[in-house]
């Protein structure tokens, strides 16, 4: 049974001002299009302004000013408050008991805390060390002499290999494999030798890293993923990559081996980062775009090979035009023909017959 | 040992008509090139009809009028007779008795059928429903209160988090995680605060997703698949999203949070689609294209950003001439600048010298 | 405690001449940033040769003719060099000792060589076989009658489906996924109706495979990776797929149903081919490329849809002046304009007043 909250009680917590009936029971938050009587809902994104106006909800959490059918809680930036509320609603994710289930095979130099919670069948190697409040769900595997910090929360089929050290409140979700061989080769003739990869990975304090995503260990040192920085499903950190604090990967995106990502990066879905380069401070790429040389701070680049936002922008809608623009040169390259003949040749065409001189 | 079937049963199964001896014994099907006496192959894409003319095939499954070396079963549509003559040698996935394996670790108020197949180190939490005829193949894990719909089956490793409602028949490969928090932050200063997720997933019945894929829960409400629907492997479906019915998602496309995909809708592989917009019933997208607006019904975009595939490859087709477009584009302005000079100055070129008056 | 090493010693090992003091004690081997006393440090990239002149390595691997502030080993291939001085110091991936884990589930129809590790919670299904030397570490499923040949090591987290061959040697890391379904259907009416895939995967000797990477099995015959490839994380092979020998496909590349790629095949990051075409022997892609055509041995293609890379490089510089050619043809016209008004017209214009016949 859900707790319920008074509308007060949620705009106190969430730093907002109620405007209407603040005695209003809420039990839950919904989106605008579902939510119904007793719910809490939101609007933080303009294209669902329209909803707004007929929602069913009890309440909702609106920007400064705004107006609505429905009891609100004004706040400055409508999707904090939003997860604020849900934080208030939902204190954490499934929250499970200190110990060891029987089925986990620990390895007798490994340091588990009698605070942490290791799952059925999770694996942990020698001298692997877990910290106070750490939570292992379940088939998670965590190698030799690999830390996991504080509070962290690792969710069902985990791997994490040797090496690998995992700050505090980190969230691995399933699938996420640490510490990987990174892909390097030397060519020997037509074969490929494998390049022992002997870095580790470091992942930094509140790090979060979505299900089936990859971080490959450094060939010599390790692979870093600063504090704050967020992945997405499905990502892939190559060997060496050194990302910054507070960064956004959207899904998909893969960084390339050797790359350095500045803090406050966000690469949208599905872009690609060739090795080497150094992506700067506050830098944001768009979706799908291919990264070939480095990225200055603060630019905002898109396409492929990435260039300026705007300009590739310009780009795309002149691409539209091009096989008109085809067509109109052809025509074009006619007429300058037909001019050049006609002033090797003005003959009879100047003046035209028609015309009186 | 596998079973025999004669050429003749094979065509009642499959609804065709025998050209040749209905009474060859056949013990398998196998593709053109490698097919030998005894086996059955198949002709369904025009790109290897060379190879009937030389197989060394018992039989093949053909289109209407089609002649071959080889007796045959012409049906309506070869693809879909290949489809059923298969179901007859290969009944069903690797068949599980019911029961459940010693090692797996079943919460003793998670509700399982004695006609489901529970493998080897699977975990199923608490007050999770394991229907009739479901087989987990082994290391599976269901969470809490999720449920798995008669006849499901799921390969190896996969993860089914907490609130999630899996349909019937519906098929989930190795690596499949469903259920992964979304990918949802608010800003807080530079930092990205954690959202809570607390949506499910829903799947339709007949679903089937492949090795790796991940289906995020919605951060409220759920994100569904629905009935019928196909998706490849390492495919990613953001939280928040909607999929239509009977529409097959190719390979490592990403669809971004909160995206509505209609029915019947094929998306080709790497696609990329933009958060919050929608796609119309029947529409396709190619390969590698990135949707960044709605897409109408029926509609087939392709390119990045996507638009409709005709004028897409028109422009295809441009890019290639352009950079001779550029060196014809300065040779005219050369000429354009020489014609206006001469227009300016006629001097001895208007008229030629060589021409009488 | 790591091993030391002098570099005469490293130098006879690697095939290369010390410049210097060869009795140098090095305990190991960092990059030229990172690298201290006692550190063998290496160049290989150009990129980085204004670190070696202020490295504080103690000696470095350098190409022929290279000079350094430090002791040197001068080789062929400083990159070859630093490979073989990595497997010096780190002669192979955590050894395992052969045994079974008591918590692994092994059918007892399977055979495992008594040389074989079989680490903790493996599932090894019936009539599997388990070469000797093999390393299976953790949660590794192995199913029905497949096999792994000699000195193959799986990372904790391989599904190896039922029918896989696996050859020497192979390395496969956490999360592949060997032998899921391939992507097939036949339409009946709106449906997708499953078509049993019921080809199975060969892998060949001294394979590699990337975390997360899935390779599907056949429809009819086997899907096939070529002894000597390697395939980085998250990338995709679709059924029917053959991939020959020594070949690089990096990471997030996908490849669709019964393409053929050829030997000493690259294909770059986040690389989508279409299905049912052949790539030729020595042949790249660069990254992102869409491969939508054949591509003869030895090519070099990028973008999409791909082409030869010197043409699409020409057709992204000229991407680039597109906007502006736009205006300057806007403008051209203009001019082409006015000469054909004065052509027609060449009134007052032509002589110009101001200019004395």
């Amino acid at each position: 049974m859900p707790t319920e909250y008074s509308l007060s009680e949620i705009a106190d917590r969430i730093g907002g001002e109620v405007r209407g009936d603040g005695s209003i029971r809420i039990a839950r938050v919904r989106d605008l299009a579902t939510a119904g009587p007793g719910d809490l809902s939101f609007l933080s994104n303009e294209r669902y302004r329209p909803l707004l106006g007929r929602t069913r909800a009890s309440a909702a959490i609106v920007g400064a000013r705004e107006e609505a059918p429905c009891a609100t809680i004004r706040v400055a930036d409508p999707y904090l408050g939003l997860c604020r509320a849900l934080e208030l609603f939902h204190p954490s994710a499934l929250p499970r008991a200190p110990g060891l289930h029987p089925s986990a095979v620990v390895d007798p130099t490994a340091s588990v805390s009698p605070k942490a919670h290791v799952g059925p069948l999770c694996v942990i190697e020698a001298r692997a060390r877990i910290e106070a409040g750490v939570v292992l769900r379940a088939s998670v595997f965590v190698g030799e002499g690999s830390t996991i910090g504080e509070g962290s929360y690792l969710y069902p089929g985990v791997v994490v290999r040797e090496g690998v050290r995992i700050g505090r409140r980190v969230i691995l979700h399933s699938g996420v494999v640490l510490g990987g061989d990174g892909f390097g080769y030397a060519r020997e003739g037509r074969a490929h030798r494998k390049i022992p990869q002997v870095g580790g990975v470091g992942i930094g304090d509140d790090v979060e890293i979505g299900a089936n995503a990859t971080v490959d260990r450094g060939a010599l040192e390790d692979t870093r993923i600063g504090r704050g920085t967020k992945i997405d499903n499905l990502v892939m950190v190559a060997h060496n990559v050194v990302v910054g604090e507070d960064c956004l990967l959207v899904a998909q995106t893969g960084i390339s081996g050797s790359a350095k990502v500045g803090d406050r990066v966000t690469l949208g879905g599905q872009v690609g980062v060739v090795g080497h380069i150094t992506i700067g401070d506050g830098a944001t790429a768009g979706a799908q775009a291919g990264v070939t040389r480095p990225v200055p701070a603060d630019a905002v680049v898109a396409g492929t090979p990435a260039r300026a936002f705007g300009e590739m922008r310009r780009v795309w809608a002149a691409q539209q035009r091009l096989p008109g623009l085809l067509e109109r040169f052809a025509a074009l390259e006619e007429k300058v023909r037909a001019l050049e003949a006609r002033a090797e040749d003005p003959g009879p065409a100047a003046p035209p017959p028609s015309r009186p001189r």
